[in-house]
């Protein structure tokens, strides 16, 4: 891990900086109340903006020293390296062509990473990253937010402890409607990048949300696909990336399923929705109600399992704060993935924090769904 | 029509001959019920099992005269066609390779049909038995029970109106799992014949209730199919035929969608769900909910229609029997179509009622997953 | 019973007459559709309408004779008395200050009585009626619709098995908007007669739905009532009856509830809800999703009760006729009344049936509500 | 407000100070979270515990200094008036007994007050502190946490915008079950003090849970009651205080409704439901779904409004932290609490927020409703 020596490791805060993710950034605020909630995390440093001003206007209303605002992400990363209270880990929180290049950066400077999703926008890119982040024994958080929620912690361990039987049908969806009329030309930010293959990389709505489902299909499900049939769509005129992507999926073991992500779906919000069926039994996650999960065994009726309510699973029990009613949302569960980094960076265990390998896998489907698209939706193997 | 001079044919009981659909078939008596809802029909005559005392004891339970409780179908069709009062229509209630003799043989009496889906075992007999009626200017009903739900009709109404704009996402599933062990070994009856292709076709639960999926979709979308990509599983062991399907769509004009459809789906029980969406709007139906649509325009909150409640479509109204909030189900919907089937007989319109076209349709669909399965799930014209 | 003798009782139709319910009757058209269902009765004879030209026209509709279409249910009683072939049963389904009148007249003549609820518009007229019948042992059903559902006779089962523990608190409510407005002096036929004293009896949403809800509290918990204070409101303006009731319950035993109806509540549709709290476990139905009933048992996970699956008490599945996921609804539940009947009339068991009992319970706590509501709210014993 | 002067008001962090609220408090952890949330607000001292030790550890893990850890509540009042960097405002998360004590410590050194609910346990109690907060132009926030959700927020501003026409109907009930068994003598640390008239006051769950879903009986509807007849009981034998509340209400105005809330109701785990009918429509807000409002007017379909959706009240969009889709819950409820506070600070203005008077008003209601239940449920003017 870290080289520096720290006997406080088990009880300071976790210092922070933070890359991108300046004023307006909903990205970035979202991983300020996330660090801040369990309060294991302090920020005290940022390269917040491309453009300086910005950059410093934002690190002030975040109470960051003026010395510990930067113009640049390599000047950050070698200032704060040197410092003996220099940041422990890096937030990043750009568009997705900065991912890889920020994250190397802090690596060579021994520096653990949080970092949004996706890992990259290539997959030699992204392993090329995971080797320097797996030589220097570093921590890598990748923020798969919707893997910190309590109940989808809960339904990865029904599956894992065999409460469903043989799993054979994965069903995973992912619907939004933002994208459903041209708002990158209106003036939109969060948009504007999204659509621009230089700033988002070559998937639109794939990388964006596809990869949520696909990491969220497999986080649960414990499978991993073999192949797949896949295509996409750009229903929005004069739109040059994908705006819809329809898959058949092949999992290794004979399990099958389908996937599917829009961000034309008129009247869908941000519907991300599992489905997993075994033998015995099957259970249904809904993010937009994420303090439940369906579980329905065959042949008895559907048990409706809340956070915080028997039985709950360790994972479950340990990523709750509150009792069952009082609802936790989305910022609780980015929390989770927080403190499953804090953990590890404490020296404990934290087998359900996505990292490396859930960005490897997510890169990988992008690939093959894009060459699977390229070849009129043929089989394509991962 | 029907040859038979009849000058109480607007106010008169339509008289009914069934075969198949004898004790202990579960659609037999779904018909019946359906037909006796609204007091339009009257049930006379019947062939309701191949085995003649049950075919007579069938016939005693349901107030059925002696003398028209038939053996087999080919004598009740010969001897009615000669009385007076003869069955104005035959209903079949039978597996599904016996449903095109039937009617044929019905069909050359002169004899109007109602039937079980799927219309055949194959397209070509199919076909055929639309030119034989089609030349008679016989009525023919498919009974796409779902077809008869107030809330379909008004979201196929919302459709064509244009409430949803240019429709781009297509999304149809009927899940069930009361195939997810192999009850065709252990005496379930309705699983026999359906498990064995001598009786059911080529097709499983793509046949079964694939069929109705399918037809749900083009039936409210108003879309037809331009190709798709399909695979079979079969997932309990020994089983002959398929019990799940999944399938890619893509539509004339463009538009995308998903089927799937399964008859192992842990803890689902009959939940065959559409969801449309357009450019404007989306819209979801649940035939566990019937009563109940949602419609949700882009950009305003979602809206709960209800049956017999404002905004009430014109097919909508005329499919509703009593106030909103007193609940109407599968029954009525199936009455539904016989009250179809009787506006035609006496004359009128029933441009909802689901027919011969539905059954090319659903056969042609067939086909075409069966040889886009056999084809590793290559693209098939349909 | 019935004095005639009668060697084709265990197996033919039961014959009906109906009083009032001709043409635009909402209700006469559902205990029509009700006793069509299970092909156990016919309609043979009518006194459909106070004016005769109605009267005449309905009954052509219906497929009654013209010579048993009577003028006036007097005449009907002592014709159809006398027939050989005469109703073994008369339909009551007039404005309530009818109920009685009709009932006595058909109880003189030793027809068996199915009867619209309220029972009459007093507790001594209930009464006097109630002996009447008893004493010439005839049937009498009350058609409490509600209490047909097969999810109601469940919750009905599992209180008496003890599922729920001891029994706390019950909590009931029924509410309705069409009354939001003075629709009674807008042409609206339904709500006329209730705004009339003289032809709905001196309780207005009391009478109307405020006894439901009583009887089905009732019929699940098995509870009696021992005293209750309760307020009634008129909130339209120039309405002279009731239009929303509240009330408080003390159950004997130590239970405690209350009971709401409202035919103002403006966006409530006909939502009749129960739920009961027992020590160990609670339930709860509602009636526009009659196909499923929530069961919560403490420190666990609440679990969907639907019709037609596991776990079925007995009560539940003699009152379904098709598989879960095929909803049955409110016609359904009111031909579950006639089944009732008529398994009583050929001689069998029908232990859920509703009948005087509840009639005479029903007007008890309308007297009761009256009294306490005239009193300020003091608590007022049954 | 506070005499002290303060140049960085507009943008420094507020310094607080807890009293109670230490380790294992689930109220404590809330505030702390709360305040933490949109960093606004920094802990800097502490009275966490009664027990010296327990004080000491809690504060230490809280990164509180060791000189700012008090052993009493009236030392951390002295020493932190006397502070140049002292804090701002206390945090009183003790039990109820010790509210109006500990408050006008500190409002006795001008100190702002962050208090939990209910204000005291007593009206006169109450009155007294009001009058000694308002004498010193103090803030003062009572933690309605409930008050908080966007979605509340909006309920509020559509019954003030006349969206719902006059109201006529107000239901409102808060289900519990976690008192259904006699914890309180079994170990649980929340149950001890709650079931103890000498922490609790007089009232059990009418203080605990009742006052919370009166206060947003009126936060949301603006009414206010003019008089209530209410029952009391206590199902778990031993337990002195009540467990369960009924009661009936007469608002100003002439609206009518009920409130009932439970501490025993098997199955129910945080359900506080508020439904408010007006002649032109109705809303029901679940706090367990606190993401979504229905709105249903009167002859048109319900409306399923959200948060981050339009329409959005101006309330509800500057409560919401996220778009849409993304769930806020409990903790950013609590934290919007704090925002007001924060908000009113530093000059604003906040409206919205939960303060002295609705402590005021849920005292008379606790006092009113005790003294309705002595007199058999007769009515108790407020």
């Amino acid at each position: 891990m870290s080289k520096r020596k720290d006997s406080h490791r088990a009880t300071r805060r976790i210092r922070l900086g933070m890359v991108g993710g300046g004023d307006g950034s909903f990205i970035g605020a979202a991983h300020r109340i996330a660090a801040r909630l369990d309060d294991q995390f302090e920020l005290v440093a940022g390269a917040l903006s491309s453009t300086p001003e910005r950059a410093r206007a934002s690190a002030a209303k975040l109470h960051i020293a003026p010395d510990r605002s930067y113009a640049d992400f390599a000047a950050m990363a070698t200032a704060e390296a040197q410092r003996e209270d220099g940041i422990d880990a890096v937030v990043i929180a750009t568009p997705n062509h900065l991912h890889v290049p920020v994250a190397r950066t802090f690596v060579e400077h021994g520096i653990h990473v949080i970092c949004d999703k996706p890992l990259a926008t290539s997959l030699a890119e992204a392993q090329a990253l995971a080797q320097a982040v797996r030589e220097r024994g570093l921590l890598f958080l990748l923020t798969h937010t919707y893997a910190g929620y309590p109940m989808v912690r809960q339904a990865r361990d029904l599956v894992a402890a065999g409460e469903l039987g043989e799993l054979r049908i994965v069903q995973v969806e992912y619907a939004q409607d933002w994208l459903g009329e041209p708002v990158e030309l209106q003036g939109n930010k969060q948009a504007e990048w999204r659509a621009d293959p230089k700033r988002a990389g070559p998937a639109g709505a794939l990388g964006d949300i596809g990869t949520h489902a696909y990491q969220l299909a497999r986080y649960v499900s414990g499978l991993s696909v073999q192949e797949l049939s896949a295509e996409l769509s750009t229903f929005v005129p004069g739109r040059v990336l994908d705006d819809h992507v329809q898959a058949m999926l092949r999992f290794h073991g004979g399990a099958r399923g389908m996937l599917w992500a829009s961000q034309v779906a008129s009247g869908a919000c941000n519907a991300l929705r599992l489905r997993v069926y075994g033998t015995r039994a099957s259970l249904h996650f809904d993010q937009e109600q994420p303090e439940q999960l369906w579980f329905a065994p065959l042949g008895e009726p559907a048990r409706l399992l809340r956070r915080g309510m028997a039985p709950q699973s360790t994972a479950q029990a340990a990523a709750s704060r509150i009792p069952a009613g009082h609802p936790e949302g989305y910022f609780e569960a980015f929390a989770e993935l927080y403190r499953d980094f804090a953990r590890a960076w404490r020296g404990g265990e934290s087998p359900a924090m996505p990292g490396l390998q859930d960005g490897l896998d997510g890169m990988a489907f992008i690939e093959a769904v894009l060459s699977s698209h390229q070849q009129n939706a043929r089989w394509v193997r991962l």
